[in-house]
């Protein structure tokens, strides 16, 4: 899996998630994940949860740390399986990395992750008919988002560590996870 | 997903890694995850991790937690990726749980999780011909385990209770990420 | 499966047969089977039927019984044999059911359902990124319709009530093609 | 799909349910429905459904008519979908070529096919590495059957006919369902 | 494997490669190779080829020899083997063919073939929803191209000719590859 | 793709065509294609080509080079195809190798290569649970084979060179046709 800490900032629209953005639009070829900062607010045209659509809810912020993960030639149910497992990794090193949590603990649930009611995160994991594809997006600031959240303001973080931190740990958890498929015995 | 948590203690030998146990075994059709309590060796023969093959390892102890899980029709990534979840799951929920950690964090790595270097559990996934299967055990003592091991005796907790619990957040969790793949939009 | 009558009659143009169109327009979450009154009429843009579309078909009906099916996760072939099981539902609960037939019997050939030379119904099954997906229609009456055909009136059948049997007649039998893809062992 | 009627008689005891069966032992090769006359009795080893595994049921008749179904590269879903239209497919040929029924129909249910409480026939749809294969047969003679049984005598019929015509009318359906993944333009 | 030389001389802009445009343009139905005259020149709108978009490059010529290919419900990469293999029967019936080559080679690297530093052909493999498909064109004269090339005016062979050859052999080798996928015992 | 020769001589019966035979046997981990140089005899037991079974053909040599090529979570038509590729690799380079060939082609017809009627090679492609694995040898004498046989003695060349090259070939093709897989845009 590729890495790529994109420097220049641009908001997160929804049109991003396409298969091959990381490849037309950044030269980063194969499975991957990319990241970068900018603000979010998503068209209903181009949001794909449904049950967003079926909601009318409002996604956006004024500034968010975006990755997109994309993986070939895997179904759905990987897809949102890669999806939790990044929320998961997220969660573990947010919580070992601030400062500010005080002995609180953040808590993933599905494709989220709270402080109490506070909501650090959004999420969704699509399909193109080549790939999966995952948009996964932190506050940076609680400004101009539509519900309690949480930022990483509020836990101290700096979002380009953040970034560069979690691809590097989400390329080793999909390297092994492939490793894994290749180094076992089938059962009858 | 079904969940059952069988009462009969029994031995985990590696034979029970094979398509329909649950359902052959303890009737529980479809989908699943059970669970039970006994001691685990594992002979070459039906070791079915080849980087274990290769070391030689031996794999036991006197008394373990063992959960199956089995998902149909799915690819051996999808395996790998529900086990990882398994195990980010556990780790959240005995962190949570126990009160002898005493502000020490439990840490997953792949499949398995540590308390530095005391090792809690061990897992395979590995593919039928109709299915993903997953294997992962904890230690509910340390007797009789080759390496420095961390224990459910350490942490305090009721094996069966850590059960029951665990088997009902997988079962949260997959239910949900089925789910997830049957309400959005796919990209171009 | 999940079914659904939708009490409010409207037409089907073709462009109701896309993703997810269960969940976004009716709420109906998961693999589905639903189905409505209306007139029949598509256009050549919508018509995804690559025979008709070399034909140049007429595809109409003032008023017809529509039902959409909707499996995720599945390729085209499983799709078509869904669409072939459908019509045999249908044929077998027709009948049984009309008291007009007179000792005739009803024919299924592939996805038709004849009386003689008389066409009870149309059907295409076809796949979007994330689906398979079967539009199957039975004409309410003969109004309309560009060739020699029968219809629910012809057969003295309520087409509410033929809906709801079909629709649960339909949930059985793929419910219980699920259950025989997990109790069966593999072979070598 | 290839078609062969085998003339020698043989019992069917579970062992002919294997990868290649037909092109091995018949050299009828690429995906095919292969059939003969003998007698059933199927032992606990090659007994694949598990819920007669559950039961210990016993699965015997003095002859009966056999039919194997190959199709190469499906799921087994696709499998189990094939095994209930080729049962669609024997009831409605039954039903039209029998003088015996006197006004009665015979009723499929599943892979079943029934007489009211009479049942015409056994079958299982499972999965080898690379293909997915169908046993089915149906009672020559009531003889020898641990449950109350139709048969083709009761329904004064010829087995070899039957099976020629069956295997006809299968091959017809298997090729129009290849042909109808072949012409249809995907939706979004 | 259907094979169809289309007597009408078109151009090639991009727009031909969708799924069934064998079927829906030219009434080919299923698996397919056909062939045709004609310029070519490819709108960056409908460039499928990631690294041609990434260079802006320029795709065209005067007079090529077209062929499209398609198969249904296959993977990306069978699409890719089958393109890599189209160009190995292209080079090695070229060089048998041609009485221009003097004893030099053509080489095929990848999905191209060159003698020399000279470019004989195009390329691209690409999915649809519900198929794979290649198109690969042959220069007919070197008029018109942006690049150093070679041409079948070069190799004083008849572009009518070739293209029947090469669809035969290689619907030879499609056939015998699906046939080499049913006649085969797996492994453990 | 990982690449081995192994200096160790050892003979090929048809047992070590079973998946992770490169990771077990020589820690070869992931996709790969492994060689050495041994006699070659194939008891029926482990002959896994239905065609030579049905011929009880005799498959012998007293040395040959072998390859085995193993490939991950692909279906059967990937494995052929590859294997088809890997042959018509080895007859360009053999082609170009060969200082004794005195103007006379190799051709290849499917998986196998000829001088006139003289056979070079041997191969089988198949289907683990967890991967496709291709088996391929060519003759280093003409000892020992039951059929008229070329040999890379006869090509004046020597088997270890051909090997390391011809791994070095393949996995360059394999790797490219993955990334020919990541890099194109889908069609309609």
């Amino acid at each position: 899996m590729k890495t790529l800490f994109i420097e220049k900032k641009f908001p997160y629209d929804g049109t991003q998630l396409h298969s091959l953005f990381a490849y037309l639009d950044h030269k980063v070829l194969g499975p991957s994940i990319v990241s970068w900062q900018g603000a979010c607010s998503i068209s209903f045209d181009h949001m794909v949860d449904g049950e967003d659509l079926l909601e009318q809810a409002e996604i956006k912020g004024d500034e968010m740390l975006h990755f997109i993960i994309e993986v070939f030639d895997r179904d759905l149910f990987s897809g949102v399986a890669l999806q939790r497992l990044f929320a998961s990794i997220a969660r573990d090193y947010l919580q070992a990395a601030s400062s500010a949590l005080a002995g609180k603990s953040l808590v993933r649930d599905g494709d989220d992750i709270y402080l109490d009611d506070r909501k650090l995160s959004i999420s969704i994991a699509t399909k193109s008919p080549v790939s999966v594809m995952v948009h996964f997006a932190m506050n940076i600031t609680n400004d101009g988002t539509p519900v309690k959240t949480l930022s990483l303001q509020d836990l101290k973080l700096d979002p380009r560590k953040v970034s560069e931190d979690l691809m590097a740990k989400f390329k080793k958890e999909y390297d092994s996870i492939v490793v894994a498929t290749q180094k076992v015995r089938p059962v009858s």
